[in-house]
């Protein structure tokens, strides 16, 4: 059997410690090709850029692995990766990360590593998105490289169907601290903002952006109950947003608007 | 009663013609405040800006209406309209379109006009986002603003329970050719990219996503199956990514792994 195809990118930038990690765990098993953005790309979400041409360059960053930076975000990185890079070769995995900071909860809707994740996942890649519970650029990644191995390989011996997503975070712990994963789901919460107010050196005024995560979920089967309490949380995601759930309610809504 | 507070944004940008077309509807029935971006935001998704700081400019576009114009991404500009602007007051629906182009289907999460108001949506709003399936600077947004009006009536008589959204295409036809909504599910369908090569002025190569919708999806419930069907389709719609039907096998794939 030929080595499987796995792709590696982020949205921290490819000379991120984080990718650096991902990397040197993916090469344990199989052919890695990294498609990464040029420059930090935290917080882009879903963006891809359509009003603007794209940059792509090979690089020498990793030993004896093909890497590229690109110009633009995450999810334009995946789809340069598949139809420029790649040549529409088939990707057996994407993995994205290890990201410099939690994507829990709400965060995995600004999240550009799990945009880049998902998009993989909507071409049918088994897609798993990596994030570590610590901003610091000297964060310590060896438990995190531990753990990314052990659910990578599984991963590989036993894929997903028709590529699913996976959402992983690793609690900022020492790994003999770490109790284990845990699949949740996605807990409720959301960001307060606050924006500092400025003035620029011209004297205009200027606002950015801030803010804390609140949890507003007490649930003890969420991504931030598991991380709390010393788990990996693994959170199977989709990018069918429907809300089922709602669908009566608005039948019923929207019936009534017909009748009017 | 005072008259319900009503955020209009886009990502067309505050001067598009779809903007004004649904502030007009929106100025019927409350107060209308819109906070939009200062140019085109198209595929922007859920980006937020971390980085930079952003500019707000009260500006006058819309007779009558407090507006305006943010230099960061739609998402920037509900979270600046709540904060800033607004400085917390109780918004009752959130708006946002009309865009030029279908969200429809996978769209929606590349779409920075569903991801504002979906930004609303996670902050507890009602929160609609109106699309045309029409490109053109110059489509006629007679219709469009017919059923706009009926939605929007609709919804502050009756509310969403605790921040809905809820995804309105509305196809291109004339007023009479529409039959009706549709409450919909999500088509399944993505996006088969080419990347237009060329090379700039000084010779170096550049990338130009282009592509193509493609619906996988032959389901008779779909917002695809709605709009070639001659229907609006209102798709209930949701940012809690967790794929529930898959925690099962998950827990299964990831139980093992324990037991390594």
């Amino acid at each position: 059997m030929s080595k499987p195809l796995i792709l590696v990118t982020n949205d921290d930038g490819i000379v991120a410690p984080g990718i650096r990690a991902l990397v040197e765990v993916a090469a344990q098993f199989g052919e890695v090709i990294v498609v990464a953005p040029d420059s930090p790309q935290s917080g882009k979400g879903h963006a891809i850029s359509i009003h603007d041409p794209l940059r792509l360059r090979h690089v020498k960053v990793f030993d004896g692995i093909e890497a590229w930076e690109c110009s633009g975000t995450p999810v334009d990185c995946v789809k340069l990766a598949k139809h420029v890079v790649l040549k529409g070769r088939k990707i057996d995995l994407c993995v994205s990360g290890i990201n410099h900071g939690s994507n829990s909860s709400i965060n995995i809707i600004y999240s550009g590593t799990m945009s880049a994740a998902m998009e993989a996942s909507v071409e049918g890649i088994d897609s798993i998105g990596f994030s570590l519970c610590d901003f610091s650029a000297e964060a310590d990644f060896s438990a995190a490289k531990f753990w990314a191995t052990k659910i990578i390989e599984k991963t590989l011996q036993s894929p997903f169907q028709q590529g699913k997503l996976i959402n992983v975070n690793i609690p900022r712990l020492p790994l003999e601290e770490i109790k284990g994963v845990k699949v949740c789901r996605q807990c409720d919460g959301s960001w307060v903002e606050t924006f500092v107010e400025g003035r620029d050196p011209s004297g205009s005024p200027y606002y950015w952006l801030s803010g804390k995560f609140v949890n507003k979920d007490k649930g003890e089967d969420t991504d931030e109950w598991a991380l709390k309490n010393g788990y990996i949380s693994i959170v199977p995601s989709m990018h069918d947003l429907t809300d089922y759930k709602s669908m009566g309610w608005m039948e019923n809504q929207f019936k009534q608007l017909e009748q009017q």
